[in-house]
């Protein structure tokens, strides 16, 4: 794999600038060592889900590690005439010294739920705002996007195609890392293979074809170089009347002399149902049952759910602008949150009210535990709790909705998972990292355990956040105090 | 600005996987010294907008100029065990030989259009396909949905806000560049103005209002702090009861007392056209008549222009995800065709035909070619010609539709503008950079040279963009021999 030397630029400055005048502010007012804790959560899954994916944390870890600010940006920020020198200073020496605690990426994940906590000095936490909110905002929008393709794709491969419409360079690279954890068996960016191991596939473009005399030339001289991994591109000019039968004359002819097999056909364009239909008929005909159907263009988890509803013989599918974007809903909305201070050694919740009721925010240093039955090992809730408080998985446990507190449910025959693992400690990373093949399976795994009505895409189930009775005392105490002003 | 380090990553591997295996048949069969054409244009504007601006090419230059394969790269690709020794060494040695022809930066330009054209080798040429479309894909969907938002705001300022909601960090980083180009005053992302001189603004988030005792009190600590650029966020407890009175306070106890004003307020939640109004009010009964109003909150063209319409009182608009992700229709769907090769010094037109009609191509070596009015400046129609015409700009000039060909118009009275320009001879670069601010004022009066009826948001007139005759007969013969097959 790539060295890290693709990594070496310095991201310290991708931050937004308010987090640089803030800290500016709390290092003059002498605040910059009060104790913190920061949330990032988010508020509603894309697309109306049943759950999100979450991904991306192995580039905070990065992020964080290598955070420092070199002489020209301490250059930079001085042009800017407003920071203090104590405080560009502050900078230059600048280290995390704090903690951070996150849900381990691959986990399928819900509204309201700390994805990511970070316990640091006001300064330290505030600096990391932006590119943590980046980083896994782009990439769990993309896990969570691929995995619904996949999903719609019943067990047909999938593969991530969208690079050239990628948005910039990073989400191409970062974007097929994210699909990966999703599901999808392989991308076409080849840097994605060589620094993630995310396999790098694909075969011809219409230029191939155009290249040559004719379509037949064209198939006949990719089948010589390429015999053992041969998928022609069968729509340049005409699938049923050129591209299928050239395509097989090239089975015949090129391939089965060399004693090898036409691996596949690609459609990229015209009605996939009806084409992909004749295709399988005259393929079959042909005796190449073994060649698979591969179908391009503009495809997402609806038309692949339509398309197979109508019956369409694809083996596999290869999905580009849709996927790589998360065109039906590009942004997946996480925020960064004061959850809590420390006064004295003392916790001290701290709320966001807002006129938008669900812009609310959850007081306190917390922590998210999985609720999992222990027949099934199905999921059966998440709870999110006080930091201090300890789910007890040996009795009988009531939940509550937040709102309707009327409906409750005891829990019982239940093992307590707690979701979020440390990952920093005083500033020193404590987390081994997995691969992406870990991370990958471990996903499946997880998704596994959700019931099938929590990964239906209309009107999933809405599985169960519930707040300890702890947590949601303080945040009702702490709602009315404002509601009094 | 920050030194060419930061772009030091090696990203010649950011391509698709095909370019590659493509590259090596090409190699393997002896075609690599063909020379080809590939025009890069797109088929629609997003947001079923009238225009789009085009954005990228510096990076798409940059790119060019440093495109080789590492010892790194050429051990990825052997370890593939597809590609033949030769060919390995062939792209150790990799240099960019070929011609690029480009539209700059910031003209606006119509479907269809060739917004950039590769002339080189058919190795050279597939091997830049993949990194021209995801660079000015990206730029040009964020430049033209910038340009909408700003044309929106009617005059008011905007800023780009979007950098966590991006989707990763060059989506942050050159999303912020390319707002810049559609006409934002500046980002809140730092590093854009380290790098490309975007102005970087900000003030605070909620959670420096939550660190203090008390609003007024984190009011006051900002005032202290930044008194000559003070704009207080007001809506983290209630708008109306307590931010705008707080505003106040300290605009009267802290700030006039040093011999300065409060700068402005910023709203980024509830109803924004009430609160604007009152805040208005408010602020001037309070003798603040100066002090602005700042919106934010999931803004875009849409809501902002709503808001105008219901006389919301906002000086200036924070437009975030939706812009730096252009959520309303994320893709920028260009694509890079073939439309010539080179067969003994004779150019040999190229067409790819299908069953959707919109995807068929214009064959040939072009040329753009945007007439103007001698009297208004105002941009009459565009004319795809072959590259050896000319348009004779002192005779009259008859234009017509491809498809209604009936629909005629003869031009008199007009100058005639070719929009590409060379930017690449025989694999050097002969283009001169423009500064960002250059761009930026190039597009603006670009803009200005368009109806009215055009850069509206609702059914704008669709612009003409023609095809001469000769291009015209060429395309036309070139359909009619593959209906026959």
């Amino acid at each position: 794999m790539k060295s890290k030397l693709f990594e070496e630029r310095n991201l310290s400055m991708l931050m937004d600038f308010y987090e640089l005048t803030m800290a500016n502010g709390y290092f003059e007012k002498g605040m910059d060592d009060t104790i913190v804790y920061f949330d990032m959560f988010y508020r509603k899954n894309p697309d109306a889900g049943g759950f999100s994916i979450v991904a991306g944390l192995e580039q905070v870890i990065e992020y964080v590690k290598n955070l420092k600010f070199s002489e020209e940006d301490i250059s930079y920020l001085r042009s800017r005439k407003i920071f203090s020198e104590d405080f560009l200073k502050y900078l230059k020496n600048f280290k995390f010294t704090g903690d951070i605690y996150a849900i381990p990426e691959g986990t399928p994940v819900f509204p309201y739920e700390p994805l990511l906590t970070v316990r640091a000095k006001a300064i330290e936490a505030q600096l990391l705002e932006t590119m943590i909110l980046l980083t896994i905002n782009h990439q769990s929008l993309i896990a969570t996007k691929a995995n619904r393709i996949v999903r719609a794709a019943k067990g047909r491969a999938v593969m991530e195609f969208g690079a050239r419409r990628a948005q910039g360079f990073d989400a191409a690279i970062y974007g097929a890392r994210a699909a990966y954890i999703g599901g999808v068996v392989g991308t076409a960016t080849t840097l994605a293979d060589e620094i993630f191991g995310v396999p790098a596939l694909g075969t011809m473009a219409h230029s191939w074809i155009q290249m040559f005399e004719c379509e037949y030339e064209a198939f006949k001289a990719y089948a010589e170089n390429y015999p053992d991994d041969c998928t022609l591109l069968i729509d340049t000019y005409n699938v049923i009347n050129s591209g299928i039968s050239n395509a097989i004359k090239v089975a015949k002819k090129v391939l089965e002399p060399m004693g090898k097999r036409l691996k596949g056909v690609r459609l990229d364009s015209g009605d996939i149902a009806y084409l992909s239909n004749r295709c399988r008929e005259i393929l079959d005909e042909a005796g190449l049952k073994d060649c698979k159907i591969v179908a391009s263009n503009s495809l997402d988890e609806y038309i692949i759910t339509d398309l197979l509803d109508q019956g369409a013989k694809v083996n596999s599918f290869g999905v580009g602008e849709r996927l790589i974007t998360a065109k039906s809903e590009p942004v997946f909305g996480g925020v960064y949150k004061l959850a809590a201070i420390e006064e004295n050694g003392k916790i001290i919740p701290k709320i966001k009210i807002s006129e938008n009721a669900e812009k609310v925010t959850n007081p306190g240093f917390k922590k998210v535990w999985r609720l999992f039955d222990k027949n099934t090992n199905k999921a059966i809730a998440d709870v999110i709790t006080l930091a201090n408080e300890v789910i007890d998985d040996t009795k009988p446990y009531v939940i509550f909705d937040e709102i309707h507190t009327w409906k409750k449910k005891t829990v019982t025959k239940f093992f307590a998972h707690n979701l979020q693992v440390p990952i920093f400690k005083n500033g020193e990373c404590v987390y081994d990292v997995p691969t992406l093949d870990e991370i990958k399976l471990y996903s499946k795994n997880q998704i596994d355990n959700l019931w099938n009505e929590v990964k239906r895409f209309t009107n999933p189930h809405q599985y169960y956040v519930d707040l300890s009775e702890e947590l949601w005392k303080c945040k009702q105490k702490m709602i009315n105090q404002f509601s009094f002003k």
